[in-house]
């Protein structure tokens, strides 16, 4: 398809080095063709340019001081990409694989996803190639000062409304929000995923899994289906994982399986959710613990 | 000299596709890295990763509609690189040739360009990848307040500073600080390269080539010489061409070259200012037409 | 009653050319005479002076290019009347007959309709003289960015809230607040009338029509009557008229008579509402065309 | 208690002259010394040491001219002591006891008062030295405009939401309120208190005294008891006890007694509620005239 | 003219009862009509539809207390014609003949008058129906206050800065000023005319008078002449008058008369300076008393 | 004198505790005695007791980590005392004797001192009882970082422009000012005594005592005298000391003492420039060195 083509060509000559982008936008563009085809106006109107260029993008540099007393330099972004159904929303992602084509990839599913729940929420994306492993609380607050003295003159309840993300959870946003109100004096809703004691929602943590499951009953459902009784298998085991299992328990069905990075676990009785809670909520440790409590079950190392 | 190769290491992996940047960025080190040695301060404080990370860069869609009434999508920039000095300083370039990797290495550049006027200010750059070449008035201004549209909460007095650059001249300062004051009300000190009659400084077109014969001067001074008599080569024959002749003139010498991209003049009587300033200021042709005028010049096309 | 009187010379003298603002402005003091007569505090707090003031009128000039490429002036109006019960309210006014007269006129009405729903608003209204009729999508885009350049400035959520009023529909409040949006970054309400899918209200479209009939049905229910059975006549066929026949008929009337600028329907067996909205919503045509489908009923033009 | 001792000491060196104000950290601290020996992290992270330092104290300059035309001087205070929970909130009172002191000593109450409320509220507190009593609208009016000049960039829905307190009521919440709006043209929630027909809250004025039947009928339920034919005695007749007894009588209780700054009335057959609010609310009188109506009951003045 | 006379049948339809503004609109285009007819680019651009319409006009409700307490209200104004060449400029006039129709008149004068400075400034006016004749200082200061207090929002020193005019002196700046630094803490150059102790500038006062002898001087010199032994007619009798009369002495001049309200001297012998300044600056009475101390001298009162 | 006594009293009474702002305020009055008994609009206009109040006065709690990673709280001051003249002016002082008292003090005749200038500024003055000495550079940068984050929001060009004093000189000045352009983004004249390689004025070092020479050379004069061969003593032995002892030297004057916090020297021949400087601004050591160089001069220990 020429358009889609042409469209690729484009984006790989002026915005180098970002393949998860470019996978992201092939992807949605061709699922988008019997669209584009049907309706002339996509076209006329230059919908498909401008829906894969950012409205705005603002990369920073974040300068904080570690446990040593060393200054580090940590790069910064808040990809504010589309904004025509409301202020952008997306979450923030503290990873050392974060670049700026990692954000863009991001960002540009955000804005579908948005849209899909029919809120008037557009897409955007932000993190650092910080990497909260192995920090202190100490470097983590400092880090996350520092990034909010930037990011706070460019988001806002109407704007823009950053979230968390993989390494940015109810500490982070903590040590964010803080710094927000100390800088602006408002305490205003201009970060989702707050502590419940201050000001957060009820059942945020469980949102993410209890939504795939209800989405998959509904799936079931327009087939005549429903879960129970039906064998499941889950891969990951952190929030979503968790309460993924949790309402699969819930609705009748059996979740069998559930992995990490460093390896998978089946067991055929169905996993065991108050050790899963106890190895993932509490001791932040590997799945390899699930063996030692649950003996039966088979854990396959990622190596295998 | 380890030290470099390994911030340029981070720099490439960090910054993909960028090699102007890398290219600005290792000379400078390399040039530095006598200080860098000495001073064991730079490599304390971390000032090389620092200083080679913009404080900010901020990409933009740039939306406009051409003379045919389509929408049209370009990339606009602005590299915010350091303001240690001063606000960012440094101009906007408007060319196909623009992205991300060659605002960065202007930019950079600018910090240190800035930082030998002895005036608080700091460096930065911008820019865009539309070309004016072949565009109305019309498509030229709608372009120019369609990228202010943006550029405007970012700039500032005492913020940043644009200046004009490579396809950004008069016409398009006026049209970006009509649109700046159009939207905020205030009409202030935050573009330079206005025109004379609204605001604008007197000599500007000539600065820079006055400068360079002046910075020769001095070189010569220094030797005990003068410009006096000297013969002199120019090349180019936009505006620091024509006023570099200008002032070598005045001050005594024979410059007896000016070129363009199509080709080089070689006049032995001397470069006929008037005749030079007709073709390119009034004419806008080729230098070609030097030869018509005087048949003794001799001009070289480019491809010989 | 001298104390009316003294106001509306005074309003005479000092805002000249005004007709239509002093018989509103004159209708509304006799109305109100009955309780200014009764308590003495309107007068000694100067009460009805003050009323009959704009809090303040903002007049601008709006300037755009039409297809052709030339420059268009219009007039931009924004009378903010009273705020003593909230924000400012009122609706914007596209319309050649649109001036300062009519601007104050329609803003002081608005300022009794809007306490009247007992909810916390002022009264405002604007507008421009500017003529939609015959004018591209691109040009009412055009003026429509024009107006709201000038017009952000002086809105917002909590300060004076625009809506849609004759040229002014769901087409142009997109426009304004795609501009709004764009300019200020806010994605908030700041203009009511938006399209449904990006963040407008539900029944909106009904909403005048069916509330009249409401109020008819409240007042009949305090003479122990109900709609039942009712023959109304109902003059107009846009919005307004079309849905009140809508919720005539569901509440059991029958309604007769339809009518546009350029004639009147009268149809014994009640107004076709299917025959009505496909004339004045998809084809936009005569009320002429409404005899063809219903040859029994009776059209009479507006010369006879 | 050496850690509260230390505190206490500290207080005092650093603001003198604050009585009122060393006693409620005092109390609040012994009453918390369970809670801070049981976790060592409050003393870890100094959270006693920050609690009792307000964030903010604003201190100003109140000028105002009354109804002789000469100049007068006020002190105006706001102490914004904590946002950890959300925004300032706490009431503003105009008594000549007002010192820095009192309104420490209140803020800080107000910080655990409002935290009991499960609701995102910080805590603080303002006022001013000036007496009401005494003085006439216009310079009632005069001066909470004065005041309201400075306050106004202080204040805000999300910053900080003054309330009404002791000698601040609805007449001069509203010429707060009033001159906010004039200075800011936002008409918005950062005032409670206010009339009835320009915004306010139903039920505000008995809020108080419901709450507390409502917090004594909680108490005895727990014991297993009900108000249902308890004779109640209550001090006041204010707001708060007048509403107390309105809701003690709707529960089944009697309450026998009120009182005001001149005297205490005892009713064996319970206070009657249309005579207490007729010399209260209408007459504002003393409660001496209570006898009149009802002589059966007793008057104890207070120099007895 | 056809281009004039169409553009002066546009401005008295749309902005109707505003003869003062016509006469100056029409004086103007007139005396510009060789040039709009020479170069097309004026009629191709609309430059002279756009130069007659104000850039923004703000009318306002001024509001304030008299000296018995009562509430008045007048109407303030501020038309800001033009910013093509700098921040908006023009005195604000207090004076009962003060309409929409005066201030458009003066403001769109002003553009003109502030060309020929060559400084970037463009043109404004503003003012009020205010009458400060008989009015105490008390109220004087409160309706600048309050006439500010709306002002406020809609100037600043690259914005609009106001001056004094007619009934608009050291006294009532002074008030404007005070009000403005009260309400946004800058104390900066948003207004001039200020008094020499609190910010003002040099010779202001003498300025307009030594301009005038200035401009004669010039005009003289063109053809030759000077002012020396020169024998002039002055009129009026106020700032002006009385520093052209002083420049003329110096310039060797002979200024034989003065005029004020109420009539006209000549004094053969010259206008003796010192008198004048006794009468009008100090005294601040009528010219008739001239004759008292120079008999010689003749008085002639207007009603001749 | 009774309205003296009765300021005094009130001050007491409203402002305890602030024993040196007593003495200043009580100084002040009494000095202007003659002139407040001689012009009665002082006391008309209520000018005493409204010079004597604060405009503003901000505290703050300062919260900072320590090189230990524990939290430490301070106390931050700014009183923005007089702005009648001019912007609010005044050092910053962080020492551990700093309390609201010394502060309203220092303000109070910061007034005077800056009104003597001539120039538009007003009075202030704020600090911190943090205690520099014996703070690492990391503790000073972290506290001036903190105790900025809370003033930026009260300062700015025109509003208030602290400077240095006590424990805060050219490095804390930059800590300072490098929060507030990281806050704002605005590199603006909020701060004075900046580094001069970064915006600082020149001859700052020495201003204060080539003033003082300047002062008494004018004295001298007035008496017909001059500096020529004067002996002088000079107490002190920081900037100020030796910059007057420059000065006077220069001059042809001979200045023979110097003092510190533990002596005093006295040095017949003239105290030696060369050596005091390389003692207090290069070694940063104690007077008693002199000694060793000059064994002629005289060292009196402060215990003697």
């Amino acid at each position: 398809m020429p358009y889609t083509a042409k469209t690729m060509e484009y984006l790989k000559r002026t915005s180098p080095a970002q393949t998860e982008f470019y996978q992201a936008a092939e992807e949605v563009l061709l699922s988008l063709a019997p669209l584009l085809d049907k309706d002339p106006r996509y076209k006329k109107h230059n919908i498909i340019e401008r829906i894969v260029e950012p409205e705005r993008q603002i990369l920073f540099r974040v300068t904080w001081i570690d446990d040593k007393g060393e200054v580090q330099v940590n790069k910064g972004f808040r990809i504010e990409f589309n904004s025509c159904l409301g202020p952008y929303k997306g979450g923030l992602r503290f990873h050392p694989s974060v670049n700026a084509g990692i954000i863009k990839f991001l960002g540009f599913e955000q804005i579908f996803k948005n849209s899909l729940t029919g809120l008037p929420i557009g897409g955007g994306k932000g993190g650092s190639d910080f990497d909260p492993k192995g920090k202190s609380d100490g470097e983590i607050m400092r880090f996350c000062q520092s990034f909010m003295t930037e990011l706070y003159r460019h988001i806002g309840p109407t704007i823009d409304v950053p979230a968390g993300d993989i390494g940015v959870g109810g500490r982070e946003i903590g040590y964010l929000f803080g710094q927000y109100k100390r800088l602006t004096g408002r305490y205003e809703g201009v970060l989702t995923g707050k502590g419940l004691n201050w000001g957060g929602s009820l059942v945020r943590t469980e949102a993410t899994g209890y939504g795939a499951v209800y989405f998959a009953q509904n799936m079931l459902e327009a087939r005549g289906e429903t879960l129970e009784g039906k064998v499941c298998t889950v891969s990951g085991s952190g929030n979503v994982a968790i309460y993924t299992i949790e309402k699969l328990y819930e609705l009748g069905a059996k979740p069998v399986t559930v992995s990490d990075s460093r390896g998978m676990v089946y067991d055929k009785h169905g996993i065991n959710l108050e050790t899963l809670k106890e190895i993932k909520e509490v001791q932040k440790t590997s799945l390899e613990a699930y063996i030692k409590e649950h003996p039966n079950a088979e854990y396959t190392p990622v190596s295998e």
